[in-house]
């Protein structure tokens, strides 16, 4: 990116706007676009752009870009695929700011070279390219819809991004039909130029924007992203779709959009890492987007249901658990708030049960008693239809006590279930934008969503931590490898970078002869074990060149004639350099840590429990880096072995500090060391607590170099 | 259960109802039923009762029950509590068949004497009591709502029975709102006399009911409603919902209606093991319920997703994975069935991608290649909104669709997504009976539950496996248990019990003297564990009683030796009865298998793998007992850690067929054997193919007698 590039302000806010391939035809995209534009009241300059020229939809046709003004904000391109490169051409002569390149039958067909093509000359000119690929945008800020969709949209706090553009269109229809009111729209396609980062750091400012919605479906300059969402979710919200969560979805995704799906596992992760919410479909993303504008972040946990209904209360209460909501659970001062608002027969016990026979009245007692309540963080309401309720005041007895709530930035999610009546009022709550949900698990799913992100910003912290390295010592080692044109590191190479990573491994030394053996193993301490080195013993084992859990002097000389009377005998001629004596590492719990550089993230680094953990159970966690210490110690929680590191049947907990430790140095060495491209140390043996952890063995691959040898 | 009980069907067809408490003021419960019963259209004689006399909503008053016919088919009961044992007494009195109590104030709020008084009054007469605590009851097969809901149910093919009155009461309304038809609601409260186990066998010979729907908040009688549900689930679909999922929902379902609610997992997997289709949410069990009737069973597995965008095709692919659809991939077949139907720049590969530019008569173009396919199961078709579709044909193009589906037997959901004219379609569809749903994610739920429904049927039998046990054996065992006041088995005991009902133990001798330790510690095959016999030393280990890992002659001697002289030193005047000799289990796979009386479902069994995996993983399945041994091997599937016993790491396969020897067995104790209320195998330890499987430690606790010892 050079100095020049356009302030993507007008973008957002053009004052002018050029659709080249504007047709007269009124089915053609180029026609919809310019009717868009026009309909949606664009208060600035629109020039229709075609080399027939005449009039369109009332307005003059320039023949071509020399008839438009220069520095012209925004382009829509929507000619064919051929026709494209030239009317880039034509826009960049103009020095026109920004280019929503609607036309498909780019990468997303194959056709790489030609959408390089276009990125060259549109480099060139320093104008920045939106798609190709693309239905457009919109932008309630200037008044601008420049898509094809179907017009009409409703203004509102909710900035949708999408990959996708059959169903960001549909999204259109759907967001009026769901009261979701609309900031932006826009479409980013095969995101040759733009992407989701660049969009989200302008609107992450952008006043009228609330939340920022994400449909994704591939990832690429992850680590941009990740840069920016870590500080835009600081400000506000951002909520993702990401399809292709299941292997064959992935598949799927990569067929129809050319790009690169990735890991599902190491998506999930680091938007978690991120703050960013998830929402598994578009229904609960848009479920999502309605509650949180306007809802506070909650000052605490404790959560209280207020039912007029038990079964509805119990559903709740699972709901509860599943999204992670923290129910307010001390009977006393339950008793003590609710007691006046809760008939007998009732229950003030959370759920807070006000009975069947509670009116609008009835409820907004126990709602002033849980908002004058500093103990109680949030508030779940729900409505079961009865008979005996004052329906008439239903709508106005939520509308009310919404303001209420949210004037005093406390969370409240209100969930009401019945007949014809209660749905109408549900509807019209929305439209005014209260929503109201109609089934608990929606209502508790929205609640989960805002105490994630409290805690996300809760331990949110700008820190990054890395440890002091040797990288100079990892460079030799490196530079050893490719001089010997491998791509991968020998065993002992792998022991030098650990040393230089500052991760302790088993005590090893090499003995030249017997009574240096006995001398390095009492060193080192004994049980120890022994294995020759030879560059000419490939398969140590097989040849006799190892021992395992030699306890004592004697054991110590026995083996060393043992190996080397195998070795003679098994490989004649091979030259014996020596006899290694390591120390035998004592048990302690196996675990896993990788590291490598993800196509779509950059640098990741993943945890796990050794062996069966990881094969049968597949019992992984993951994060990107750089990362800092609660991060990393997230990471770690995350999996459900974690309690073995806690110590469990009477067993002492394990160093967890010192797993941690060898954590952040592992990532720190790949973040930095470019030449590798994965790391695994496996086993990392977690000893009791400040008896550390050792890297028993590490296999380390070298990003690919043509012609190097892979074969680790 | 006398022989004399009324014939159910009277409940459902009543002829003749009285309403006990049919009261003059419109407020009141006793009012609103009698109004819900005239309005609804009750052709039968129907009977206010009201000690006042006079007349109400234009008919006579009962002064009492003697002016009510005899034999009654139906009772109706809303007087209050105190009033409530002379109401059923009169009723009684007139034979009537069914009585439905209103009234609340019963076991639920812990007066559980009165309800058993009513109960005994019930019986003496044959009459059956439906409650108390209930709102009622509707059945569309005579047109009766005795309810006080709403009124104006829709009628049509799903009959409810709902433990919660205000959700069930709350229901009707949303019954209307979503389009689902009624055949019956049954509110059945406390359960003092019918339950849910009555009415579905019932109701699954009931012509008009397609679909049963329960709301269950906790089981009583659980094996019968097991034996019931299991046969009703092969004639027809059965949906639940359960709440107190979470334990916090458990706690609350047990506070609100006095009902135990029991453990969740086992709840769940014995639903499952009866083939019903447990939904989380009320809103997935109406999906549910508007999506099974007419839906056929699919023939195969191939799913294929027809789509005209692309980004929500991926999610329907994400879902089907979630939902555990098999989608279609010979993607050889997939192009030579959908080449015709799919235009170029779309996909065969499935999701079938007729892109963009689809009109309606190229998805039936699409939908016809799938109904002809023989190889294709079922079809999930995804409409995207776009300004090129024929939107009018929408409706009938959905319509048609699925009624030539239908008529074939293969089943086909629609999804759609886009603005108001898209939902308003959906609607009109949904109110004609076919469901169309708005999320992806909700589409492919209900086919998820229609495959789920279709491996229960494909997989059912009526067999039940059980294997011949030595019981006089294990009747003796518990005599003596019971003779010396005990609530547990001693561990010799426990063996005996496993040794009666066939289980491999290891090889356990007891030697008098030195010679025959040798002797049969030779036998055996070593290595040997040796352990004192001595009722006087309670702690062996402490007292140096136990000696581990002996592998000669000459160890077994000194451990013999050393054990005397330990015991002799430690314990000075205690009886040394011999000395156990037993095989040292060598080391397999550590299972555990548990059997128990649970308080809701009566006998169960439970596997998971042993240690960490259990206590950190909680890694465990369930079932009820009786099973058959398919279901048995479902249970072990089930874990997360079965791959272990199929082999992992080059580890051959374990004794999978003794593993299930051993469960069936243990399943046919507890079953028979009601003394025994727990039986823990733990380790039940599995060796490699066609070596075994041994209880290596066995617990088994005897059901409670008041003063018996319970410290096992």
């Amino acid at each position: 990116m050079t100095h020049q590039e356009p302030d993507i302000r007008r973008l957002f806010e053009p004052q002018s706007v050029a659709v080249i391939g504007a047709s007269h035809n009124e089915t053609k995209i180029g026609s919809k676009i310019l009717a868009n534009i026009i309909n949606g009241g664009f208060p600035g300059r629109i020039y229709p752009v075609n080399p027939k020229g005449g009039e369109v939809l009332g307005l003059p046709v320039a023949k071509s870009m020399d008839d438009v003004e220069m520095d012209v904000d925004l382009i829509v391109t929507c000619v064919p695929a051929k026709y494209t490169l030239d009317a880039v051409k034509a826009a960049g002569a103009r020095r026109a700011a920004f280019n929503l390149v609607i036309t498909s039958g780019f990468s997303e067909v194959g056709n790489i070279d030609l959408e390089r093509q276009v990125m060259d000359v549109a480099r060139a000119s320093n104008m920045r390219i939106i798609g190709p690929n693309i239905f457009g945008m919109y932008s309630a800020a200037a008044d601008i819809d420049a898509t094809f969709g179907p017009g009409g949209i409703r203004k509102g706090g909710v900035a949708i991004i999408t990959q996708s553009g059959a169903l960001g269109l549909a999204m259109i229809g759907k967001t009026g039909v769901e009261n979701v009111g609309i900031s932006a729209i826009v479409s980013v396609g095969n995101k040759a130029d733009i992407d989701e980062a660049d969009l989200v750091s302008y609107l992450v400012d952008d006043d009228i924007t609330d939340v920022i919605l994400m449909y994704i479906e591939g990832v690429k300059n992850g680590d941009r992203l990740v840069e920016v969402l870590k500080t835009a979710t600081r400000k506000k919200p951002v909520v993702v779709i990401k399809s292709g969560r299941s292997k064959r979805g992935a598949v799927a995704a990569a067929s129809h959009t050319g790009s690169l799906a990735g890991s599902d596992e190491i998506f999930d992760a680091v938007m978690r890492q991120c703050g960013v919410l998830r929402a598994e479909s578009i229904k609960e993303a848009f479920n999502l987007c309605k509650f949180l504008p306007g809802t506070g972040i909650p000052k605490g946990d404790n959560t209280v249901v207020i039912t007029n209904g038990g079964g509805i209360g119990v559903l709740a209460t699972d709901a509860c658990e599943k999204y992670n909501v923290k129910m307010y659970d001390d009977v006393t001062s339950l008793k003590e708030i609710f007691a006046p608002a809760t008939p007998a027969f009732g229950s003030t016990k959370n759920p807070i049960d006000i009975t069947g026979g509670a009116t609008s009245a009835d409820y907004t007692l126990a709602m002033d008693a849980a908002l004058a309540s500093d103990s109680i963080g949030s508030v779940i309401s729900l409505y079961c239809e009865t008979a005996v309720f004052d329906a008439d005041n239903l709508g106005d007895m939520i509308a009310k006590n919404t303001k209420r709530y949210r004037a005093a930035g406390k969370p409240i999610a209100f969930s009401v279930f019945g007949g014809e009546e209660t749905e109408r009022i549900q509807n019209e709550l929305s439209k005014d934008g209260m929503p109201v949900f109609g089934d608990v698990y929606e209502t508790v799913c929205c609640l989960g969503g805002v105490y994630r992100y409290r805690r996300y910003l809760e331990q949110w912290t700008d820190e990054v931590h890395e440890e002091k390295i040797d990288f100079d010592a990892i460079d030799q080692v490196v530079a050893e490898a490719r001089a010997d044109r491998r791509s991968f590191l020998l065993a002992d190479e792998g022991r030098r970078v650990m040393e230089a990573a500052g991760i302790p491994l088993p005590a090893t030394k090499t003995a030249k002869s017997m009574e240096e053996a006995v001398k390095l193993a009492d060193e080192i301490g004994y049980p120890v074990v022994m294995k020759v080195v030879s560059r000419d013993i490939l398969h140590k084992s097989d040849s006799g060149g190892v021992a395992l859990d030699l306890e004592n002097t004697e054991e110590v000389i026995d083996a060393y004639e043992a190996i080397m009377r195998n070795c003679r005998t098994n490989v004649p001629g091979a030259r014996i350099q020596g006899i290694q004596v390591m120390e035998m590492a004592p048990p302690g719990v196996e675990l896993i840590v990788g590291a490598r550089r993800d196509a779509g993230f950059g640098p990741i680094i993943m945890f796990g429990m050794g062996g069966i953990y990881v094969e049968v159970l597949k019992d992984i966690s993951f994060r990107a880096v750089p990362l800092n210490r609660a991060e990393a110690l997230e990471m770690m929680k995350e999996i459900r072995a974690f309690p073995l590191l806690l110590g469990v049947r009477g067993e002492e907990r394990k160093d967890i500090e010192s797993v941690l430790d060898a954590v952040i140095r592992i990532g720190t060495v790949i973040r930095h060391v470019e030449d590798i491209s994965d790391i695994e140390v496996n086993p990392l043996v977690a000893y009791e607590q400040g008896r550390g952890a050792k890297a028993v063995d590490v296999r380390i691959l070298l990003t690919d170099i043509a012609g190097g040898d892979t074969n680790a």
